[in-house]
Protein backbone atom coordinates (compact mmCIF):
# COMPACT_ATOMS: atom_id res chain seq x y z
CA UNK A 1 0.00 0.00 0.00
CA UNK A 2 3.14 2.49 -0.43
CA UNK A 3 2.17 5.53 -2.51
CA UNK A 4 4.99 5.65 -4.81
CA UNK A 5 5.39 9.12 -3.67
CA UNK A 6 5.74 8.82 -0.37
CA UNK A 7 9.17 9.68 1.23
CA UNK A 8 9.66 8.52 4.79
CA UNK A 9 12.02 12.11 4.83
CA UNK A 10 8.93 13.91 3.91
CA UNK A 11 7.07 13.46 7.42
CA UNK A 12 8.27 15.53 10.69
CA UNK A 13 5.63 14.74 13.23
CA UNK A 14 3.37 10.95 13.71
CA UNK A 15 0.73 11.45 15.36
CA UNK A 16 -1.45 8.51 17.12
CA UNK A 17 -4.66 7.58 17.97
CA UNK A 18 -4.59 5.77 21.12
CA UNK A 19 -7.77 3.58 22.01
CA UNK A 20 -6.99 0.24 19.92
CA UNK A 21 -3.59 1.36 17.97
CA UNK A 22 -1.47 1.74 20.90
CA UNK A 23 -3.51 0.19 24.16
CA UNK A 24 -5.86 -2.94 24.00
CA UNK A 25 -8.92 -1.44 25.68
CA UNK A 26 -11.10 -4.52 25.22
CA UNK A 27 -8.18 -6.74 26.96
CA UNK A 28 -7.86 -4.52 29.74
CA UNK A 29 -11.45 -3.50 30.17
CA UNK A 30 -12.28 -7.14 30.24
CA UNK A 31 -10.12 -8.13 32.49
CA UNK A 32 -10.21 -5.51 35.05
CA UNK A 33 -14.20 -6.22 35.07
CA UNK A 34 -13.83 -9.91 35.13
CA UNK A 35 -11.53 -9.46 38.52
CA UNK A 36 -14.17 -6.96 40.49
CA UNK A 37 -17.12 -8.64 39.20
CA UNK A 38 -16.40 -12.53 38.41
CA UNK A 39 -20.31 -13.05 37.71
CA UNK A 40 -20.17 -10.42 34.60
CA UNK A 41 -18.63 -11.18 30.87
CA UNK A 42 -16.28 -9.06 30.89
CA UNK A 43 -15.64 -8.84 27.03
CA UNK A 44 -19.28 -7.94 26.28
CA UNK A 45 -18.76 -5.66 28.90
CA UNK A 46 -16.08 -3.96 26.78
CA UNK A 47 -17.53 -3.64 23.59
CA UNK A 48 -20.81 -2.42 25.08
CA UNK A 49 -19.20 0.54 26.47
CA UNK A 50 -17.28 0.98 23.50
CA UNK A 51 -20.49 0.76 21.87
CA UNK A 52 -21.43 4.00 23.42
CA UNK A 53 -17.84 5.86 22.70
CA UNK A 54 -19.18 7.25 18.96
CA UNK A 55 -23.35 8.08 19.44
CA UNK A 56 -22.08 9.81 22.71
CA UNK A 57 -19.74 12.25 20.73
CA UNK A 58 -21.87 12.61 18.15
CA UNK A 59 -24.06 14.51 20.91
CA UNK A 60 -21.23 16.74 21.15
CA UNK A 61 -20.09 17.59 18.03
CA UNK A 62 -24.16 17.78 16.72
CA UNK A 63 -24.80 20.61 19.49
CA UNK A 64 -27.10 18.21 21.74
CA UNK A 65 -24.06 18.39 24.38
CA UNK A 66 -21.90 21.68 24.82
CA UNK A 67 -18.14 20.65 24.91
CA UNK A 68 -17.83 17.24 26.98
CA UNK A 69 -14.33 15.98 28.01
CA UNK A 70 -14.52 11.72 27.07
CA UNK A 71 -14.03 11.17 31.16
CA UNK A 72 -17.79 12.39 31.47
CA UNK A 73 -18.63 10.85 27.92
CA UNK A 74 -17.54 7.27 29.21
CA UNK A 75 -19.17 8.13 32.95
CA UNK A 76 -22.63 8.79 30.67
CA UNK A 77 -22.19 5.98 29.19
CA UNK A 78 -21.26 3.26 32.13
CA UNK A 79 -24.21 4.56 33.94
CA UNK A 80 -26.32 3.88 31.48
CA UNK A 81 -24.91 0.43 30.97
CA UNK A 82 -24.59 -0.96 34.74
CA UNK A 83 -28.27 -2.14 34.81
CA UNK A 84 -27.98 -4.14 31.51
CA UNK A 85 -25.30 -6.60 33.55
CA UNK A 86 -26.51 -6.55 37.16
CA UNK A 87 -24.56 -3.40 38.45
CA UNK A 88 -27.17 -0.96 39.05
CA UNK A 89 -26.15 -1.04 42.72
CA UNK A 90 -22.59 0.41 42.10
CA UNK A 91 -21.83 3.43 44.63
CA UNK A 92 -20.36 6.39 43.51
CA UNK A 93 -16.93 5.65 44.75
CA UNK A 94 -17.23 2.30 42.56
CA UNK A 95 -18.61 4.42 39.51
CA UNK A 96 -15.58 6.53 40.08
CA UNK A 97 -13.14 3.57 40.12
CA UNK A 98 -14.46 1.71 37.18
CA UNK A 99 -14.45 4.87 35.01
CA UNK A 100 -11.04 5.34 35.51
CA UNK A 101 -10.26 2.32 33.73
CA UNK A 102 -9.51 3.93 30.46
CA UNK A 103 -6.69 5.43 32.35
CA UNK A 104 -5.40 1.91 32.84
CA UNK A 105 -4.90 0.56 29.86
CA UNK A 106 -2.26 -1.49 29.06
CA UNK A 107 -0.46 -1.14 25.50
CA UNK A 108 -0.32 -3.50 23.10
CA UNK A 109 3.36 -5.34 23.40
CA UNK A 110 4.96 -3.50 20.57
CA UNK A 111 3.60 -0.17 21.29
CA UNK A 112 6.71 1.12 24.01
CA UNK A 113 9.24 -0.20 21.60
CA UNK A 114 7.57 1.07 18.54
CA UNK A 115 7.24 4.32 19.71
CA UNK A 116 10.98 4.51 20.98
CA UNK A 117 11.90 3.77 17.92
CA UNK A 118 9.21 5.95 16.15
CA UNK A 119 10.94 8.88 18.67
CA UNK A 120 14.22 9.05 17.64
CA UNK A 121 13.50 10.51 14.13
CA UNK A 122 9.83 12.30 14.72
CA UNK A 123 7.99 14.17 17.24
CA UNK A 124 5.40 11.60 18.70
CA UNK A 125 2.50 12.82 19.59
CA UNK A 126 -1.35 11.45 20.44
CA UNK A 127 -4.50 12.44 18.66
CA UNK A 128 -6.62 11.07 20.35
CA UNK A 129 -10.23 12.16 21.32
CA UNK A 130 -9.64 10.92 25.28
CA UNK A 131 -8.93 13.87 27.53
CA UNK A 132 -5.20 15.20 28.18
CA UNK A 133 -5.35 13.71 31.75
CA UNK A 134 -6.99 10.14 30.71
CA UNK A 135 -3.94 10.65 28.03
CA UNK A 136 -1.08 11.77 30.57
CA UNK A 137 -1.97 8.91 33.21
CA UNK A 138 -1.93 6.37 30.54
CA UNK A 139 0.92 7.37 29.33
CA UNK A 140 2.60 7.38 32.46
CA UNK A 141 1.10 4.19 33.94
CA UNK A 142 2.03 2.26 30.64
CA UNK A 143 5.56 4.46 29.69
CA UNK A 144 4.42 5.37 26.60
CA UNK A 145 7.23 8.11 25.40
CA UNK A 146 5.16 11.01 23.94
CA UNK A 147 6.63 14.15 23.08
CA UNK A 148 3.29 15.95 23.35
CA UNK A 149 0.00 15.15 24.27
CA UNK A 150 -2.54 16.38 22.02
CA UNK A 151 -6.22 15.83 22.00
CA UNK A 152 -9.46 16.62 20.88
CA UNK A 153 -10.19 18.74 24.45
CA UNK A 154 -7.10 20.94 22.61
CA UNK A 155 -9.28 21.32 19.44
CA UNK A 156 -12.72 21.47 20.94
CA UNK A 157 -13.51 18.81 18.20
CA UNK A 158 -13.79 14.92 17.88
CA UNK A 159 -11.98 13.14 15.34
CA UNK A 160 -12.69 12.94 12.33
CA UNK A 161 -13.75 16.63 12.16
CA UNK A 162 -10.97 18.02 10.04
CA UNK A 163 -10.38 20.60 13.06
CA UNK A 164 -8.65 18.31 14.90
CA UNK A 165 -6.22 17.27 12.23
CA UNK A 166 -5.58 20.28 11.02
CA UNK A 167 -4.66 21.48 14.41
CA UNK A 168 -2.11 19.23 14.87
CA UNK A 169 0.13 20.88 11.86
CA UNK A 170 -1.07 24.21 13.17
CA UNK A 171 0.35 23.65 16.66
CA UNK A 172 3.89 22.42 14.84
CA UNK A 173 3.82 24.67 12.20
CA UNK A 174 4.18 22.64 9.11
CA UNK A 175 2.34 21.47 6.02
CA UNK A 176 -0.29 18.99 6.65
CA UNK A 177 1.53 16.67 4.36
CA UNK A 178 4.38 16.48 7.11
CA UNK A 179 2.03 15.17 9.47
CA UNK A 180 1.40 11.25 9.16
CA UNK A 181 -2.00 9.75 11.65
CA UNK A 182 -1.68 6.46 12.43
CA UNK A 183 -4.41 4.57 13.31
CA UNK A 184 -6.03 1.12 12.84
CA UNK A 185 -9.49 2.37 11.76
CA UNK A 186 -9.81 3.23 8.48
CA UNK A 187 -12.14 5.90 9.18
CA UNK A 188 -10.03 7.89 11.71
CA UNK A 189 -7.36 7.59 8.74
CA UNK A 190 -10.28 8.67 5.70
CA UNK A 191 -10.63 11.77 7.91
CA UNK A 192 -6.97 12.29 8.25
CA UNK A 193 -6.39 11.79 4.81
CA UNK A 194 -9.33 14.49 3.29
CA UNK A 195 -7.11 16.85 5.56
CA UNK A 196 -3.91 16.34 3.05
CA UNK A 197 -2.37 14.26 5.84
CA UNK A 198 -0.12 10.82 5.69
CA UNK A 199 -1.92 8.02 6.63
CA UNK A 200 -0.29 4.72 8.27
CA UNK A 201 -2.51 1.95 8.93
CA UNK A 202 -1.65 -0.41 12.10
CA UNK A 203 -3.34 -4.11 12.23
CA UNK A 204 -4.74 -4.61 15.65
CA UNK A 205 -6.70 -7.93 14.62
CA UNK A 206 -7.77 -8.65 18.24
CA UNK A 207 -8.42 -4.85 18.96
CA UNK A 208 -12.26 -6.26 19.79
CA UNK A 209 -11.46 -9.03 21.39
CA UNK A 210 -10.64 -12.78 20.19
CA UNK A 211 -14.28 -14.01 19.93
CA UNK A 212 -14.00 -11.03 17.05
CA UNK A 213 -11.34 -11.15 15.15
CA UNK A 214 -11.09 -7.46 13.21
CA UNK A 215 -10.72 -7.63 8.78
CA UNK A 216 -7.16 -5.94 8.99
CA UNK A 217 -6.55 -6.63 5.46
CA UNK A 218 -4.75 -3.52 3.26
CA UNK A 219 -6.79 -1.15 2.24
CA UNK A 220 -6.30 1.37 -0.29
CA UNK A 221 -4.89 5.09 -0.36
CA UNK A 222 -3.08 4.60 2.77
CA UNK A 223 0.43 5.65 2.88
CA UNK A 224 1.66 2.68 4.78
CA UNK A 225 0.43 -0.95 6.03
CA UNK A 226 1.97 -2.35 8.84
CA UNK A 227 1.67 -5.33 11.46
CA UNK A 228 2.59 -3.37 14.55
CA UNK A 229 4.36 -0.62 15.67
CA UNK A 230 8.08 -1.99 15.76
CA UNK A 231 6.61 -2.75 12.07
CA UNK A 232 6.01 0.58 11.26
CA UNK A 233 9.64 1.81 12.62
CA UNK A 234 11.23 -0.49 10.18
CA UNK A 235 9.05 1.31 7.09
CA UNK A 236 10.23 4.81 8.48
CA UNK A 237 13.86 3.28 8.49
CA UNK A 238 13.88 4.13 12.55
CA UNK B 1 9.17 29.41 53.72
CA UNK B 2 7.53 26.26 54.65
CA UNK B 3 3.90 26.84 55.31
CA UNK B 4 3.05 24.74 58.47
CA UNK B 5 0.32 23.06 56.62
CA UNK B 6 1.97 22.48 53.31
CA UNK B 7 2.52 18.45 52.76
CA UNK B 8 4.10 16.90 49.96
CA UNK B 9 1.48 14.09 49.66
CA UNK B 10 -1.42 16.83 49.00
CA UNK B 11 -0.18 17.60 45.84
CA UNK B 12 -0.45 15.48 42.82
CA UNK B 13 0.25 17.55 39.63
CA UNK B 14 3.47 20.14 39.51
CA UNK B 15 3.10 22.86 37.00
CA UNK B 16 6.83 24.65 35.41
CA UNK B 17 7.26 27.97 34.44
CA UNK B 18 9.76 27.40 31.46
CA UNK B 19 11.42 30.79 30.53
CA UNK B 20 14.02 31.36 33.26
CA UNK B 21 12.86 28.62 35.38
CA UNK B 22 13.50 25.13 33.28
CA UNK B 23 15.38 26.99 30.74
CA UNK B 24 18.19 29.57 30.45
CA UNK B 25 16.69 31.98 27.68
CA UNK B 26 19.51 35.01 28.40
CA UNK B 27 22.32 32.94 27.96
CA UNK B 28 21.08 30.60 24.96
CA UNK B 29 19.98 33.58 23.08
CA UNK B 30 23.37 35.42 23.88
CA UNK B 31 25.27 33.07 22.72
CA UNK B 32 23.58 32.09 20.13
CA UNK B 33 23.46 35.89 18.94
CA UNK B 34 26.82 36.44 19.23
CA UNK B 35 27.84 33.09 17.59
CA UNK B 36 25.56 34.11 14.28
CA UNK B 37 26.22 37.72 14.47
CA UNK B 38 29.77 38.52 16.20
CA UNK B 39 29.19 42.26 16.10
CA UNK B 40 26.68 42.69 18.29
CA UNK B 41 26.10 42.43 22.31
CA UNK B 42 24.28 39.05 22.35
CA UNK B 43 23.30 39.78 26.16
CA UNK B 44 21.92 43.29 25.17
CA UNK B 45 19.89 41.38 22.18
CA UNK B 46 18.29 39.15 24.37
CA UNK B 47 17.20 41.61 27.14
CA UNK B 48 15.83 43.38 24.87
CA UNK B 49 14.09 40.76 22.44
CA UNK B 50 12.98 39.35 26.26
CA UNK B 51 11.57 43.21 27.22
CA UNK B 52 9.16 42.98 24.45
CA UNK B 53 7.47 39.97 25.74
CA UNK B 54 5.18 41.51 28.08
CA UNK B 55 3.99 43.94 26.52
CA UNK B 56 3.27 41.70 23.43
CA UNK B 57 1.15 39.15 25.38
CA UNK B 58 -0.64 42.51 26.63
CA UNK B 59 -1.96 43.40 23.43
CA UNK B 60 -3.49 40.18 23.11
CA UNK B 61 -5.13 40.05 26.58
CA UNK B 62 -6.58 43.44 25.89
CA UNK B 63 -8.37 42.47 22.99
CA UNK B 64 -6.13 44.61 20.58
CA UNK B 65 -4.60 41.55 18.80
CA UNK B 66 -6.34 38.60 18.35
CA UNK B 67 -4.96 35.17 19.92
CA UNK B 68 -1.37 35.08 18.64
CA UNK B 69 1.27 32.29 19.06
CA UNK B 70 4.27 33.01 21.10
CA UNK B 71 6.38 32.27 18.37
CA UNK B 72 4.39 34.87 16.31
CA UNK B 73 4.89 37.41 19.28
CA UNK B 74 8.88 36.69 18.94
CA UNK B 75 8.56 37.36 15.71
CA UNK B 76 7.21 40.80 16.03
CA UNK B 77 9.17 41.73 18.66
CA UNK B 78 12.22 40.72 16.37
CA UNK B 79 11.37 42.50 13.24
CA UNK B 80 11.61 45.62 15.49
CA UNK B 81 14.29 45.00 17.34
CA UNK B 82 16.82 43.87 14.46
CA UNK B 83 17.34 47.39 13.00
CA UNK B 84 18.07 48.71 16.49
CA UNK B 85 21.25 46.31 16.63
CA UNK B 86 22.36 46.76 13.22
CA UNK B 87 20.49 43.89 11.88
CA UNK B 88 17.65 45.13 9.42
CA UNK B 89 19.17 43.26 6.80
CA UNK B 90 18.46 39.72 7.94
CA UNK B 91 16.55 37.71 5.13
CA UNK B 92 13.66 35.87 6.30
CA UNK B 93 14.80 32.91 6.33
CA UNK B 94 17.43 34.27 8.38
CA UNK B 95 14.89 35.85 10.44
CA UNK B 96 12.64 32.13 10.58
CA UNK B 97 15.97 30.79 11.86
CA UNK B 98 16.45 33.26 14.60
CA UNK B 99 13.19 33.59 15.76
CA UNK B 100 13.25 29.66 16.69
CA UNK B 101 15.93 29.98 18.82
CA UNK B 102 13.16 30.53 21.52
CA UNK B 103 12.95 26.30 20.36
CA UNK B 104 16.42 25.33 20.98
CA UNK B 105 16.97 27.27 24.31
CA UNK B 106 19.13 25.20 26.89
CA UNK B 107 18.12 23.65 29.98
CA UNK B 108 19.74 24.92 33.09
CA UNK B 109 22.10 22.26 34.41
CA UNK B 110 19.97 21.03 37.19
CA UNK B 111 16.83 20.69 35.32
CA UNK B 112 16.94 17.29 33.53
CA UNK B 113 18.24 15.50 37.04
CA UNK B 114 15.67 17.29 39.07
CA UNK B 115 12.37 17.05 36.58
CA UNK B 116 13.78 13.17 36.47
CA UNK B 117 12.85 13.13 39.97
CA UNK B 118 10.05 15.05 40.70
CA UNK B 119 8.55 12.88 38.16
CA UNK B 120 9.23 9.79 39.83
CA UNK B 121 6.12 10.96 42.07
CA UNK B 122 4.08 13.57 40.55
CA UNK B 123 2.73 14.33 36.94
CA UNK B 124 4.89 16.83 35.37
CA UNK B 125 3.65 19.53 32.88
CA UNK B 126 4.71 22.44 31.20
CA UNK B 127 2.71 25.53 32.11
CA UNK B 128 4.37 28.53 29.66
CA UNK B 129 3.11 31.44 27.86
CA UNK B 130 5.02 29.26 25.09
CA UNK B 131 3.50 27.80 22.31
CA UNK B 132 3.09 23.85 22.17
CA UNK B 133 4.99 23.17 19.08
CA UNK B 134 8.06 25.80 20.58
CA UNK B 135 7.56 24.03 23.66
CA UNK B 136 7.83 20.35 22.59
CA UNK B 137 11.15 21.02 20.49
CA UNK B 138 12.45 22.62 23.20
CA UNK B 139 11.90 19.26 25.26
CA UNK B 140 13.17 17.38 22.44
CA UNK B 141 15.97 18.98 21.95
CA UNK B 142 17.11 19.50 25.40
CA UNK B 143 15.35 16.05 27.16
CA UNK B 144 13.33 17.60 29.38
CA UNK B 145 10.89 14.34 30.25
CA UNK B 146 7.27 16.27 30.53
CA UNK B 147 4.59 13.76 30.97
CA UNK B 148 2.16 16.46 29.63
CA UNK B 149 2.76 19.64 27.06
CA UNK B 150 0.30 22.65 28.50
CA UNK B 151 0.63 25.90 27.31
CA UNK B 152 -1.42 29.24 27.16
CA UNK B 153 -2.38 27.80 23.40
CA UNK B 154 -4.81 25.15 25.20
CA UNK B 155 -6.70 27.77 27.15
CA UNK B 156 -6.37 30.58 25.32
CA UNK B 157 -5.18 32.76 28.10
CA UNK B 158 -1.65 33.83 28.95
CA UNK B 159 -0.18 33.43 32.64
CA UNK B 160 -1.11 35.17 34.97
CA UNK B 161 -4.86 35.15 33.72
CA UNK B 162 -6.78 33.06 35.57
CA UNK B 163 -8.10 30.67 33.27
CA UNK B 164 -4.12 29.34 32.83
CA UNK B 165 -3.91 28.19 36.18
CA UNK B 166 -7.28 26.72 36.61
CA UNK B 167 -7.02 25.00 33.58
CA UNK B 168 -4.25 22.88 34.55
CA UNK B 169 -6.62 21.56 37.63
CA UNK B 170 -9.25 21.10 35.20
CA UNK B 171 -7.15 18.97 32.67
CA UNK B 172 -6.40 17.07 35.73
CA UNK B 173 -9.48 16.70 37.72
CA UNK B 174 -8.12 17.62 40.80
CA UNK B 175 -8.96 21.03 43.05
CA UNK B 176 -6.46 23.73 42.37
CA UNK B 177 -4.77 23.01 45.81
CA UNK B 178 -3.58 19.88 44.31
CA UNK B 179 -1.57 21.34 41.41
CA UNK B 180 1.95 23.30 42.45
CA UNK B 181 3.35 25.83 40.54
CA UNK B 182 7.10 25.44 39.85
CA UNK B 183 8.30 29.22 39.01
CA UNK B 184 11.28 31.57 38.94
CA UNK B 185 9.07 34.48 39.26
CA UNK B 186 6.97 36.06 41.65
CA UNK B 187 4.06 37.52 39.66
CA UNK B 188 3.99 34.47 38.31
CA UNK B 189 3.28 32.75 41.65
CA UNK B 190 1.02 34.98 43.24
CA UNK B 191 -1.67 34.34 39.83
CA UNK B 192 -1.41 30.43 40.76
CA UNK B 193 -1.51 31.38 44.10
CA UNK B 194 -4.96 33.81 43.97
CA UNK B 195 -6.24 30.61 42.21
CA UNK B 196 -5.61 28.20 45.09
CA UNK B 197 -2.55 26.68 43.81
CA UNK B 198 0.49 25.93 45.83
CA UNK B 199 3.84 27.44 44.70
CA UNK B 200 7.17 26.53 45.03
CA UNK B 201 10.02 29.63 43.84
CA UNK B 202 13.19 28.58 42.10
CA UNK B 203 16.13 30.71 42.56
CA UNK B 204 17.61 31.40 38.80
CA UNK B 205 20.04 34.27 40.31
CA UNK B 206 21.09 34.57 36.50
CA UNK B 207 18.21 34.56 34.85
CA UNK B 208 19.23 38.18 33.71
CA UNK B 209 22.64 37.69 32.97
CA UNK B 210 25.94 37.67 34.85
CA UNK B 211 25.59 41.44 34.55
CA UNK B 212 22.42 41.57 35.86
CA UNK B 213 21.80 39.50 38.70
CA UNK B 214 18.43 38.70 40.29
CA UNK B 215 17.16 39.12 44.00
CA UNK B 216 16.14 35.91 44.99
CA UNK B 217 15.64 36.02 48.48
CA UNK B 218 12.85 34.65 49.99
CA UNK B 219 9.32 36.69 49.87
CA UNK B 220 6.29 35.61 51.81
CA UNK B 221 3.55 33.01 50.43
CA UNK B 222 5.24 30.43 48.67
CA UNK B 223 4.97 27.44 50.21
CA UNK B 224 8.73 26.35 48.94
CA UNK B 225 11.47 28.05 48.37
CA UNK B 226 14.63 26.07 46.61
CA UNK B 227 17.92 26.92 44.86
CA UNK B 228 16.91 24.72 41.83
CA UNK B 229 14.93 21.79 40.97
CA UNK B 230 17.38 19.03 42.45
CA UNK B 231 16.38 21.12 45.51
CA UNK B 232 13.27 20.96 45.06
CA UNK B 233 13.06 17.15 44.43
CA UNK B 234 14.75 16.76 47.96
CA UNK B 235 12.30 19.28 49.63
CA UNK B 236 9.24 17.43 48.04
CA UNK B 237 10.66 13.68 49.18
CA UNK B 238 12.14 12.43 45.64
Amino acid sequence: MHTPSFSPDSVKVLAFDIFGTVVDWHGSIAREVQTLYPQVDGGAFALAWRAGYKPAMQRVMSGELGWTLIDDLHRMILDSLLPQFGLAHLSEVERQHLNRVWHRLDAWPDSVAGLTRLKSKYIISTLSNGNIGLLTAMAKRAGLPWDCVLSAEVFRAYKPAPAAYMGVARVFDVPTAQVMLVAAHHDDLAGARACGLRTAYIERPLEMGAAHPKDVSPQPGNDLHAVDLNALAAQLGC
